[in-house]
């Protein structure tokens, strides 16, 4: 892709997320406008923070790529009918095994010079939920958490335990080198080498939100964690309703940024809740958490709701991402302007 | 404690936790009436289930004494007015050590025989948090939460990472044999003679929520998971806004039951969240969550908010549970009547 096409899908995506967001209903007699429904809508990210607007040509390129491909999957499944739950699993494996983004193959190094790998999925049509955390072996963790919410009694499996699941699951499996990429080699390396010893450009995350034909909602996030991550330590993707939450009544809601952050704030099923029993709108929603609620410079939320109107909102220089519905519309973007 | 007296602590808890909340806001702009401030106030519970009504009476003498004295320490702390962090802390330690609950030394089996504990703590007055799960040498795991809110980077730790984390902070360790109690283990084979292989009998947890003369509120929990739990599985314990949750601004939620249904719906920042979009009082909040959005038998929590009011709501036949208050309140109760 070119500098300049890159230019037109940005101003693109700014000029849709920009439409107003359906008015809320005011007070409990007020009769709610039903504003025109997507057929099918989705959103996806590929993490948020500090992005250098320097970054080489080539490298700004192949991020916009596999951002397009990405939604690519994504729109053309829900074109052709496919299910929420499915379509953000698929385009979840899709960004996990692109080595650009934190989770699957591109995935942070912990502090000890290991990989661990978090992800969750939920169903908004049911509020079935499956997650996983502390992964080594497993070469798409979205999937296996898919398995856990429709193949296990639990909805949240964790290290070895999760890792005996796969084997009975039968998913795909790799050794720990699969995921070395020298990108995220230098930068457990810059980590190490300063005083605090964990980095800011290691907090990313991929993930998708869509809506079906059918009308349902579903969400799906998948990382690495943080670069030099303490060992054993889980970030707010796999903690429903911190990084991933979906419910048909509401929205579907995928985050990327500071975990910690997002947990204590439980920020995804904050923007559900700020829906469901204060009537906002989920572009108020988000941005009231997103905004008035975290740090800036603390990360992003993506969403979309019943209607099929989506939100990327976030408070960091740059988030990588793109949205795409039934109208035609397909963008993707990074920076901000 | 004699079954008479039992009785009379059963009756005056009924009495107190029926009295009306506050009356909540109505539309924007309501004058909120302001209820008489308790000066500090208190709930505990230690799980809640199919509590057969005709356990020998030493044993229900043993809970209720149990119960008594997890409440009469944190009393006597609240009274002289220490934080309510320190207090859920304590209580919850109490109620670790105590062999009757399902938490700490009385933790239920694994399906590979061992104990795996998990437990988090909040801070209402800043959100901060800290939650660990997959335990198995730490004696009193509410600590190392705590310590995981107060000394390191993150909010969760699990597993291995947190047991390093464990000997880092140099608290008290003990070998798997000391979660041996006789009860869960028969608890444990009954389970693994069943077709289903997991025991309703064994998804106790222990928790505490309080509010301290400074008016700030503190959430704590812990529990040894499900009976026959997968190993690697992680209920809703630890996973903030499911089953721990504080928030000045709202309440303190503590919650026990199946965890996979209160991490699929947030239980315990939906009480919260319902206080702050929808107006709605604690008792109200609980009870719509309980009563409506769980399944009967799925389980309760206890909460208090700024005010001290406390509420102690489930679906089950029974809780072991009891509240205080600086009005003098003080009982303890298991079953509804």
């Amino acid at each position: 892709m070119t500098a300049a096409r890159s230019s037109i899908l940005v101003a693109l995506l700014l000029a849709v997320s920009c439409a107003r967001p359906p008015a809320a209903p005011e007070g409990e007699g007020a009769e709610e406008p039903e504003p025109a429904r997507q057929e099918w809508a989705i959103a996806i990210h590929g993490g948020a923070g500090v992005i250098p607007k320097d970054i080489p040509e080539e490298e700004k390129a192949q991020y916009f790529d596999a951002l397009r491909q990405a939604l690519s999957l994504g729109r053309e499944a829900l074109e052709q009918g496919a299910p929420s739950l499915e379509v953000v699993e698929k385009v979840v494996r899709f960004m996990e095994d692109a080595p650009q983004f934190n989770a699957g193959k591109g995935a942070v190094f912990t502090n000890a010079g290991t990989h661990e790998l978090d992800a969750a999925i939920m169903d908004g049509r049911t509020r079935a939920a499956g997650a996983v955390s502390g992964l080594t072996t497993v070469k798409n963790p979205i999937t296996l958490a898919r398995l856990v919410m429709t193949d296990s009694r639990h909805v949240f499996l964790v290290g070895a335990g999760a890792e005996q699941f796969a084997t009975e699951m039968g998913v795909e499996r790799v050794d720990q080198e699969y995921f070395f990429t020298q990108k995220r080699y230098d930068a457990w390396q810059r980590a190490l080498a300063r005083e605090r010893g964990e980095g800011g450009e290691g907090h990313g995350t991929v993930g998708a939100v869509a809506l079906d034909r059918a009308g349902n909602l579903a969400a799906a996030t998948s990382t690495g964690g943080l670069t030099n991550k303490r060992f054993g330590r889980v970030g707010d993707v796999p903690v429903i309703g911190a990084g991933t939450y979906a419910d048909n009544a509401t929205c579907a809601i995928s985050a990327t940024g500071k975990g910690e952050q997002f947990i204590r704030n439980t920020v995804a099923v904050d923007v559900a809740h700020r829906m469901a029993y204060a009537g906002q709108s989920l572009e108020e929603a988000a941005r009231a958490v997103i905004e008035g609620v975290l740090e800036p410079g603390d990360g992003g939320v993506i969403g979309v709701d019943r209607w099929g109107t989506t939100v990327l909102v976030f408070n960091t220089p740059g988030m990588f991402r793109g949205a795409a519905d039934a109208s035609g519309r397909f963008a993707v973007a990074i920076w901000e302007d």
